[in-house]
């Protein structure tokens, strides 16, 4: 993998990340696919959004269809027929959101299987060797994370547990080969809480270890959004300038828009994708629950100014039909739109770094997004499902 | 529309219907989009399968998004973005299978929405300005179902009672214009049960009446199959050999080749969708039931012989992963391929009588489809969900 960065603009910058599956331009926004597939739209049509890059996660691949089915397909590109690139999350998240049981020592975790309760064992070196046989793009790191609130002390022990875990990581890298005939790279995951000095702590001793690129973890679990914006300030100011910086798990399109702005380059979120399954449709003009009445006979498109393929040949009124009919194909149709949305919002965001007016740019889709009365209620965010 | 008999082989025929939303080569398949949607597949998916037209519902479409919503649109065609043929059912099945109350008199039927309880009417003439609202290309007229068994004496008075109600629907069609820029066709439908005069006196009448097409109904719903086979020849014996002939609701791979090679032209039936949501594939060489075990390390396409956009690109492996994840994209490959399968069969069929080998194909055919073991116990077919 590589990166370049070809233009800064204030602290948002616009770079281009080289993988052996294809070019992903940043900011880039990741759909997730956590069991190997994003949920209820076809990879052609996931293409069409502008993807260029998608999530997969480790936690979940390693019980379902499990590494050595994996193995023998020849990687997950090769399993699920998707060619173009794959970050793999460690399942650091997953085991604290998911697991029916965890339990974390200094050698790893132990944990219960949330499908059928059996038990696992993840060490750091164990994650570094399911990601080869994922053959993932881009790998994590073991991490161990944090709710909010939590206590300091508790967040300064995972912090160091998460530091030593990354060191691990960093040397089964090293000493291990890519398994198939693409390359292979490692990210850090910067965490720390809300801690400023741990957040510090962790980029410092990360950078040290010299990964590829840098996550920021542990946000977006319920903190104050100024405190996640502060947060991301410290870290991307800290965080070398040629490496690619990964804001997992948020977020809401104003989220990424402040986050972008604040010097982030990739980013991850189930929003379009489960909210998209509920009904949502994110637009330039704000979310509209298209359940609403007001759309029975609406044969508007749900954004005139939108170019993807469900605004270009269905109406308000016919994808509302869709969804209080319980019919499949809208979950498909609100997905492909929600994507194509956040695709287009990071192009946007792009086109107007390289054009040095980034801020205003901002200030003027914020403005747009928020005009229009919100009549949806969001489901809170969450890092991966 | 325009129906023209290309070549018959026996009594199995290869024909052309033409309508103002392109052409339909018979015999022909029509995959079910009762609520003008066809089940976890998009339109674009759907068209690559060879679907020139689909099959959609009255009784369903004039619940949700009811009439006004659809006249207001410009007819189904509009609403849902579909520029190939629809043929909708008149709904007499679905009061007879879905609502919670019926009471029919001579005057219609009175019924219960299976969605809310609430109380509505339908007579042959609403059924007729219903499908005038609808636009679809091909009509059909309202019966009385009967279940099977049924006494004599019932089926006789619904017959009866469906005779009448044709009438009043081809009088109805007959003084109603078309409300959109395309021409729109009736079909009636014979009914009888199992008993073969009732069948004659249904044929007789309703050819007298001299509409654009037949439909034989009443079949598929429980009786022995060799019952089936002689109502069909004892039907196509007598009908117009001029006229479409449309078996409704049936059915299998095996039925629909006896079906073509008794001389009937038009399918619809849920088994490829419906079965395919429940993780059966229909191949050339039979059914398979892709939980199974045994397709877990299995990275061949489902049929190595077939051309479909799933089997060139997916493995037995991944659909079973799918599958046994709940990911909703399994439903979308699976409808994809079974539709594709059923496209290929009538291709097939069509093929055979236009070079005069229609029964060696079928043969040849069911002999191939039966070899495997077969490890998916069908799901009960019915004429529509």
């Amino acid at each position: 993998m590589n990166f370049e960065l070809h233009h800064t603009d204030g602290k948002a910058r616009a770079g281009l990340l080289s993988t052996d599956h294809g070019i992903v331009r940043t900011p880039a926004f990741m759909p997730v696919g956590t069991q190997g597939a994003v949920k209820a739209i076809n990879h052609k049509s996931l293409e069409a959004t502008g993807t260029e890059i998608i999530l997969s996660n480790c936690y979940h691949l390693y019980l379902r269809p499990g590494i050595n089915v994996l193995r023998k397909a020849g990687g997950l590109h090769r399993f699920m027929g998707w060619g173009r690139a794959i970050l793999t999350d460690s399942g650091g998240f997953q085991i604290y959101s998911l697991a029916e049981f965890r339990k974390v020592t200094d050698e790893g975790v132990k944990f219960r299987s949330h499908i059928d309760g059996s038990l696992h064992n993840f060490t750091p070196e164990d994650i570094i060797d399911i990601q080869r046989a994922i053959g993932s793009d881009i790998m994590m790191v073991l991490d161990e994370c944090t709710g909010y609130p939590s206590e300091k002390e508790e967040s300064a022990r995972a912090n160091s547990l998460s530091i030593q875990w990354a060191e691990r990581c960093r040397q089964r890298f090293d000493i291990t080969a890519k398994l198939y005939d693409h390359d292979q790279s490692l990210f850090g995951i910067v965490q720390g809480g809300i801690h400023l000095d741990l957040r510090e702590m962790s980029v410092s001793a990360l950078t040290r270890m010299d990964f590829q690129g840098y996550a920021i973890g542990g946000l977006a679990v319920g903190e104050p959004v100024e405190d996640m914006y502060g947060i991301l300030d410290a870290c991307t100011e800290l965080l070398p300038v040629s490496k690619p910086r990964y804001l997992m798990g948020v977020g809401k399109p104003e989220n990424l828009l402040e986050a972008i702005g604040r010097g982030t380059d990739l980013f991850d979120c189930v929003l379009p994708t489960r909210n998209g399954r509920n009904a949502c449709f994110f637009t330039s003009k704000g979310e509209l629950n298209i359940t609403n009445s007001r759309y029975r006979e609406d044969f508007a498109p749900v954004d005139s100014e939108c170019g993807c393929n469900v605004c270009k040949n269905f109406s308000r009124a016919y994808l509302r039909h869709l969804f209080v009919s319980k019919e499949i194909l809208g979950l498909e149709l609100a997905t492909a739109h929600n994507l194509y949305y956040y695709e287009w919002l990071m192009r946007g965001a792009r086109e107007a770094i390289l054009q040095n007016r980034y801020d205003a740019w901002k200030r003027e889709q914020l403005a747009e997004y928020n005009q229009e009365t919100p009549h949806y209620s969001s489901i809170k965010q969450r890092r991966s499902n």
